[in-house]
């Protein structure tokens, strides 16, 4: 198995911006076109965790966009041959009167649909 | 690509009670000997981001061996190919004078050594 083929990295390099882009304009559409469509989907989010596509779905169009913001700190790709993907990243966010710190792990496949999010953490570090 | 083959969701599924052992107990070889020997190798823990193997391996040899039993609610395994695996599972710790729900996420790869976690997040829900 080849890891970090520079040709697979730059392919999880570009769709990593879109998804950000995505997440902090509270784009939901786009956001649940990014995951996996199955009941096998999965995200633990900062609170809540979300079986299936259409728990992620639904959670997305009730998510209110105020104060999506983040500074990204660090990010890390690591591709595993041509079809799987690790996206992680470091995050700070400016919420009225804190900083929080947090973390996001991303789980890319390359389903015939083209590269899907199949699983993703977000959690915050304790302040 | 073939979603949960049988062959690979079994041994996916054979691996996760003995890291479940291994972290119960303690075992800090083990464990260090579960993860991928890499410096992509990450780990966000509940209060502290990993990188490499030698950051992963050097928290095992610290962590304190008490109180790290803890109940599974709910796990999922999904396998991508033959190659790739996901576990996820949800959890509950019973700490002094409090209940705490946490979440963990693991990508297994399967490496010329062996199947290896490459990437791990474990994270506690707000009380």
């Amino acid at each position: 198995m080849v890891i970090n083929d520079p040709e697979v990295v730059a392919e999880l390099a570009a769709l990593y911006p879109r998804y950000e882009e995505a997440l902090v304009s509270n784009d939901a559409d786009t956001l649940t076109e990014m995951f996996w469509d199955s009941p096998h989907a999965l995200r633990f989010g900062a609170t809540e965790n979300l079986h299936g596509s259409a728990e992620i779905a639904a959670f997305r169009q009730a998510r209110p966009g105020a104060n999506l913001a983040r500074t990204i700190d660090r990010l890390d790709i690591v591709a595993f041959g041509r079809d799987t993907g690790s996206i992680t990243l470091e995050f700070t966010r400016q919420l009225p009167g804190k900083t929080v710190r947090g973390r996001q792990s991303q789980l890319w496949i390359r389903l015939p649909e083209g590269w899907k999010i199949v699983s993703a953490h977000v959690s915050l570090l304790p302040s």
